[in-house]
């Protein structure tokens, strides 16, 4: 079930990665990169820090198999007609929650600092997107204007809280994750920005 | 014998990766950096993933040494007179070929997945010009028009496939070189192209 | 205190790279992550290269920890005033010279190389850096005009002489690092650059 969930959250972060590499104009090859790339870059950073050998998806391969076939798939939908971009907020929004949650859990018995577990649940959640945006040329979204990663900071805050505080496993990522879920949406719907540089009183 | 032809598209991959940072006004240090991770970024990410320890090119420093020497020599060649564009084209399909099937043969015997070997191919041979893209600020070209990655696809399913029918590793490799390479020959010639999106239709 | 220095280095770092995310109107988060990211990139892949296992942060949280407050520092610093430039490249040569020289010394007794040992050493000093520009969108600055790496090149070169002519390491690594300060700050103040491509008789 809960990996079944993790699936999703593949084919989910593939289509985003998909869409990005289309608007692009790559070709059908390029968007499949993307798509395994956005989906599992995450979790392969995560695992290459941690020093996991080998990364996840090498005894997985199913994994790439569902980015390919949803990046295949978007290809041959958007011929057709346009993507729901609302409903594709939402599932992206749950895959963060999924992704993000997923890999303080991974993360959890293998170091010894909450800060270090804090972080490789953000790298897991957010690295896919922000290697996606930079093999489109483009600044990466997530660290520009959205309050995206910010949702998985304050998810990985909970779940190391809840743990601490003795709460089981299970029980604290499920709270964690509708923590990443409840704030991601409430960006996305009141349209939330965290404050940027006054740039004109940076320095050089 | 072997080891010769891989430096050979060491040094083809370097001179790419010179020609690109050259194009776009790095110095003399920047244009060697560029061009090693050309050559050597695809082996690179295939060992961290495997986890294979330490990265080939720590116990095989001359593969640095041909890399730099190579970007070196395209530097000052450059200032006498143009390089053959034709004749790098040819040579970059020969180490196209070169790595990606060699990466198909060191991930054999380290994974349980064709998939995975398919995948760990296709990485080695392309994953360098990737980043030598992103690191001038361009948008991979592989990913965007030419049939580059595809040839190699299409070698690693032919190196699998021999491999699974019984066929001995050198000769399937041998095979699945001559096809990576007369495809990506076959796609200069004849400008093939994959489709791209149709992008006027996709969402956001 | 040497730790301390590298702590130091590792402030230093992370304000360049949250001055540069800032430019680009990245939010909180953004600097935040990008100033993490230059500040330890560097030696995040020479960990990962060499096989160390995990990368050095995940047992040292507090080098997260100054970067981040470096950058929420940053982030305040310049609402207020701007930062002294000129103080500023003087600091982050000094962290230049103090990463590289540590990059070497860490690689020393895990190779075999001298000349990867080099790599090494400019690996840890230079591709923090490099990752923080292409996060930014920016072709890296350290590849394009200024002895930077250049500098580290030289330092890494004389660690390697100094002890291979026996000199005790300490004594190795102090000389060196006064030589990366002095060739970084000479390029400076005399605003020294390499040579780049003729560019108009490159091919392609």
């Amino acid at each position: 079930m809960l990996y079944l969930l993790d699936l999703f959250g593949v084919a989910v972060f593939a289509i985003t990665g998909a869409l990005a590499a289309g608007r692009k104009r790559m070709d059908v090859f390029g968007i499949v990169v993307v798509a395994i790339v956005t989906a599992l870059g995450g979790g392969t950073l995560r695992d290459l820090i941690l020093g996991a050998r080998p990364v996840f998806w090498v005894t997985q391969p199913e994994q790439i198999v569902v980015a390919t076939v949803a990046a295949i798939g978007t290809f041959i939908v958007v011929r057709f007609t346009s993507l729901p971009g609302r409903a594709l907020l939402l599932f992206d929004a749950f895959g963060l929650a999924l992704f993000t949650i997923g890999g303080c859990q991974k993360a959890l018995p293998l170091v010894d600092s909450d800060i270090i577990v804090v972080i490789m649940g953000i790298l897991t959640g957010v690295a896919g997107g922000v290697i996606r945006d930079i093999l489109c040329g483009e600044i990466p979204v997530i660290l520009r204007r959205e309050v995206y990663a910010t949702a998985a900071l304050l998810g990985c805050i909970a779940f190391v809280l809840l743990r601490g505080s003795g709460i089981e496993s299970g029980f604290a990522a499920g709270g964690a994750m509708l923590l990443v879920l409840a704030v991601r949406l409430a960006a996305i719907h009141w349209r939330i920005s965290l404050p940027t540089f006054n740039a004109s009183s940076a320095t050089e």
